[in-house]
Formats: C-alpha cells, sequence, structure tokens
C-alpha cells in the first residue's frame, strides 16, 4: 500500500531495479538534472511517465491492468446555473478526493477531464491485487464524497449531484502516443469498456465488470449480474453493482 | 497565425510583456532553470501552462474562448476487433492531424482523452477572431483525416471510422484545479456545450452553436439552425451544421 511516501521511486525500482532517488538530500542532483516527482502518483518519477520510448525502447506494453472511471453526476447541469467559485471548489474536492483514494492504493492518475478521473491500477507500480486495490479506491471516493456537503443537491429542481464509478479489468495498451503532441495514456477496449461501464453507472453507484467482480466477491457476496449493451461495444458487458450511496 | 515557431513564448509576451527565449541560444539558460517549450502549444513555454498561481496570483481567470472537441468515431469498436499496431497508429495519426491544425491557428492542446482532443482558442495566445480559427481548425482536422487510408473502414460489418467536431464559444474559467493533483484545465458551460454539441455530430460532420455560427456566416451561409435538447444542458442549444464529410 502507498500511504507512505517513499523516498525512492517505485515503479523504477520494480521495472528495473534502479533506486531513484525522489525525496530528501540524495533526490537534490536528479531534480537538478530534470528527474522530478511524477504527478500521476507521488511514489514516481518523471522517467516512469516516459520508460517507455527510453528504457522500454519501445512506444507501447502490453499488460494487465484495472482501469477505474469516476465521474461528477449533475455537474455540468450545476455549472450553468451556479456561481463559477462553487463549482470550482466542487471540482477542487472532488480531484483531491481521487487522488487520495487513488495513490494509497498504489493506482495512477492517468487523467482529469473536467469533472471525471481516469486512474490506472498495476502500472508502472504492479500489484497481485489490483482489481480489488482499484475497487476499494472507488469506495474511498463514494464515501470521502458522501461526506462533503457540498455535493448534495441545492435545489430540489436540481439533478442530484453524485458520483458514478465504472471499473474493468483486462490486458491493455500502455504507452506513448503521437509524435508532435505526446501523450502518456491507456488504449484499447479496456479502457473503452470501464468509460462505458461507468456512464450506465447511476450517481452514487459503483458498476464492476464481470472480469472485476471475482475479486471483491468475498466482500459484496451474491450480487445479482447484469448483462448490458453498451454503446459502441458489439458484446454484452457483464456487470454487477457494488453500491449505490444513500 | 502560427505555422512558423517563434523564438520567444507568444503567451508570456501578449500577457506579460515579456519576452521569454523558448528557442535559440538564448533560451538555453531558461532551459536550464526549467523553462521549456510547452506540450500544449509549440509558441508557448511551460510558465503559461502554470501562469495562474505563479504569474496572475489566482488559481482561475475568466476569459472570452472557443472550444473545440473532436473524437474520433467507430474506434471504440474497431479497438475490440482489430490487432492494436493498426488502433494505434490510427490514433497517432490522430493525435498529429489535430496537433498541427489546431497548433497553425494559435489554439492549445488541453488535453487528449482517448480517442478525442479537447482545444482552447484565445488563451493564452490572444486573437479577436478566435471562434472563426476554431472552426477553420476543425475544418483542416477533417481534410487531414479524409486524406488517411486507414480512416476507411475495413470490414463492410463495422461502424463507419470518422470525426465528429463540437465547437462553442463563449465566457469561460480556466485554470488549475485541484491541489494533491494539479491540473490545467477549462471550467463551466461552455467546455460542457461543446462536448454534448460534439456528441451529437455525426460522423465527418462539424456542429457548431449559434454563438460561433455568426463567426463563419460568411463561408458557410444560409445554413438552417436545428435547436437540440442536449444530456444535462436544459436549455434548448441551436447548431449548425457545417459539413458532413463524404
Amino acid at each position: 500500500m502507498g500511504a507512505e511516501l517513499s523516498t525512492i521511486c517505485r515503479g523504477c525500482w520494480q521495472n528495473m531495479h534502479m533506486p531513484i532517488p525522489i525525496r530528501g538530500p540524495l533526490a537534490v542532483p536528479f531534480r537538478l538534472a530534470g528527474i522530478k516527482i511524477s504527478r500521476m502518483n507521488p511514489n514516481l518519477c518523471t522517467i516512469c511517465e516516459t520508460m517507455f520510448t527510453k528504457v522500454k525502447r519501445k512506444k507501447q506494453i502490453t499488460i494487465e491492468a484495472t482501469v477505474l472511471f469516476a465521474d461528477l453526476r449533475g455537474y455540468t447541469n450545476l455549472s450553468e446555473h451556479a456561481c463559477a467559485d462553487n463549482v470550482v471548489d466542487m471540482l477542487h474536492g472532488f480531484y483531491d478526493d481521487c487522488a487520495f483514494a487513488i495513490w494509497e492504493r498504489d493506482g495512477i492518475i492517468n487523467k482529469f477531464i473536467g469533472d471525471a478521473v481516469l486512474a490506472v491500477f498495476n502500472f508502472p507500480i504492479e500489484g497481485d491485487d489490483h482489481a480489488r486495490q482499484a475497487v476499494l479506491a472507488g469506495v474511498e471516493i463514494m464515501q470521502r464524497c458522501a461526506d462533503k456537503k457540498e455535493l448534495v443537491a441545492r435545489d430540489s429542481d436540481d439533478e442530484p449531484i453524485g458520483i458514478g464509478i465504472g471499473i474493468h479489468t483486462g490486458v491493455t495498451s500502455i504507452g506513448e502516443v503521437g509524435t508532435a503532441y505526446k501523450d502518456f495514456t491507456v488504449i484499447g477496449s479496456v479502457v473503452n469498456i470501464a468509460s462505458r461501464v461507468q456512464a450506465a453507472a447511476k450517481p452514487g453507484e459503483i458498476l464492476v465488470t464481470g472480469e472485476v467482480y471475482p475479486h471483491v466477491a468475498d466482500l459484496y457476496p451474491g450480487l445479482e449480474r447484469h448483462d448490458r449493451q453498451l454503446k459502441g461495444i458489439e458484446h454484452a458487458v457483464s456487470t454487477y453493482s457494488l453500491m449505490v450511496a444513500a
């Protein structure tokens, strides 16, 4: 678990057995050489973001990973009404809650997209239980947000504010895309399915696929399976609803 | 127009009248001090990305801006079938086409999100005709992609591959969100409406709002207005369809 901050980059250590200092006096010469703490996860360094082309000598690698999408619902509507300051405060809180919950379980924040976050587990910090850790991160995001008053709709006419989460796991491609603008991202059907599953989740709901559920079935026993037809996905996707917050 | 590469950062010059060298021998000491060319646009420096908190002493500023969303359609489906290499090649081409078309017209790439791009015009490089420039960038993205064989569906059963584009303009908030994970992004209804308009565009279609159309009415005269109810947007949004590629 990543609760305590590491003095060396855990990604470089796990993937290359290289101890790259990211905190403390030994980190100073590395910082001067341009190697800093990664924004994706505070236990990683910026080498991890560009590891593919520089270290692995290829643009993409194929790995087992779990992808989590979380989305602040009712936010589009709210940003039409509420004053910009309130909307920004809510987004600030959402970004921070997501970051802490994801980093605590060794995930990386691949990107925030307005009112949504895309997180990846099992790369570059590896862990056998990445699907389970992703679900626990999702549960913590829900709990942290439920504690916040701002996430309650102010007006009975408003769409209720809440978070929808979708999680899928499988073999996926990760790496750099583009030449003019290089972007570190996850590519392929795992991320697409996770995104569509998230879109199908109701506010307060964590929806996981049939590939994720066995990893948390002990925590959420006997849930009913729903096979869903999702936009852009040809085959039906089995989903399980882990929780709907009150 | 931004076709030629600038030797100083155009954002710092326009916003602060500071000549920050980003190319040539004068740029070397700045690079050593950590000031580099921005990924958002090759005529900007990394100061522009963090200008709000450091220079403007606030986290967000409110500006007139045009937001363009472009999305590679049929890609979700294709990534289920095609071999990963083909899918990645297609994405590489899409990222590059978008980058060149947007940068050429002084826009910034705020982020790529899998098979979609979010671009902003009029910040930090200002221009009175930002709505028009955004439309011209959209047209160029369509043309560049139409020239590519990869963007043609391989199989008659496949959903046709094509690009959908949505453009909206208005007053919006731009700045840094989050404290643990800081992200430079656009916030508020302009970006939400642009995103929903893009989702309504068919493959090959550029859909612009009633706020954008007057800026290009001389290029596309006499188009019919369609008022649309879009997900999460309470009021109807007027749209005009500029082109549907063959």
